[in-house]
């Protein structure tokens, strides 16, 4: 299968969890034309994007809507547990780890790493803070593949560079600053305050 | 000034994050080569989008540290405290009242509305939570412009209608939901989970 673009990537995400409402009400088939009505998407692009993961449903019926789940799980990676690292016991952190729409997912904080004693050796709805200096050994030993930078923008690259070196393939960033990060790996940074700039840039144009 | 291309004010927001850090060294000027080294930008790029917003070095100098950073927040609109709404007082909406990058910002979370009984009249952080049917008469009389939504994908649409008709002009929606807005208003969806998925989605390829 070829790499699919961060958009179709994004719509599909949003295409499986109304389809996961469907599947809870029993529904057995669904047409483009309603999964677009729903959720504000052209048919047509909708029928693209789901031909480029599988083949679903029969013309002129619809989506068999339990395959078509289990099509986009597999393709999105959600038909597995993945185990996550999150780096940065601060506010931000803190808030990342409990934030449910994560666990519902598949997606286990299973792990947090700081570099300040007060917080190593405490416990965080579960999970244990770890001291930052033993995550290459935890993460190798782990086999943790995914990674949540939650730290200071200055700490930011070289955290980046110690997970990347410990085998962590995927990494999503808070933390505002733009980190470098060797090809065949991916990274997503999310700057939340930069979204709000974003608005009250709009707004003072 | 025409309206700034979003990946340009994204850029404009890291900038001034480090620019800020530079004046807080007493540094008078800096080289747009200088920022792009620190920055991992190219300076070319620096210049570019800095030569939209205004003049603020010489050529040969550098930037003038002081006036740029008054030119970035201006034009960010972040020489100014914002009011902004939260709807919805769960997990989510609890995390993003916390967060300390909101708040350093200018931007201030100064009520929240839910529909819950057991939420309502509660305080958080110092913030009072409101009868989400108070909305309207509260963001008019405020004169409240920008809202963040953290209510589940099924009331975002609902929630996003009420804020746009007290008037409410730019919305950063949480809720996985691709919601409506008119033309003329912002709207930045972020979701938090998508971004893992497309971490997964990369992993299993």
């Amino acid at each position: 299968m070829t790499r699919l673009p961060e958009t179709t990537i994004s719509r599909l995400t949003i295409y499986r969890r109304y389809i996961k409402s469907i599947l809870k009400k029993g529904k057995p088939l669904v047409t483009s034309e309603k999964l677009g009505r729903k959720m504000h998407f052209k048919p047509s692009q909708i029928r693209r994007d789901l031909s480029y993961i599988g083949q679903f449903g029969r013309r002129g019926k619809g989506y068999y809507v339990r395959k078509l789940c289990r099509g986009l799980d597999k393709t999105l990676g959600l038909d597995r547990e993945w185990q996550v690292a999150l780096v940065g016991a601060g506010n931000l952190g803190r808030s990342l780890s409990a934030y449910p729409g994560f666990r519902r997912h598949g997606f286990e904080v299973s792990v947090i790493f700081d570099n300040s004693p007060a917080k190593i050796g405490k416990t965080w709805l579960g999970v244990e803070v770890l001291d930052i200096k033993q995550m290459p050994k935890v993460i190798k030993e782990r086999k943790i593949k995914i990674a949540i930078i939650a730290v200071p923008y200055s700490s930011a690259q070289q955290v980046a560079d110690i997970l990347i070196r410990s085998g962590v393939k995927a990494i999503l960033n808070f933390a505002p600053y733009k980190v470098a990060v060797p090809e065949g790996l991916k990274l997503k940074n999310i700057d939340l305050s930069t979204e709000l700039q974003s608005l009250s840039c709009f707004l003072t144009k």
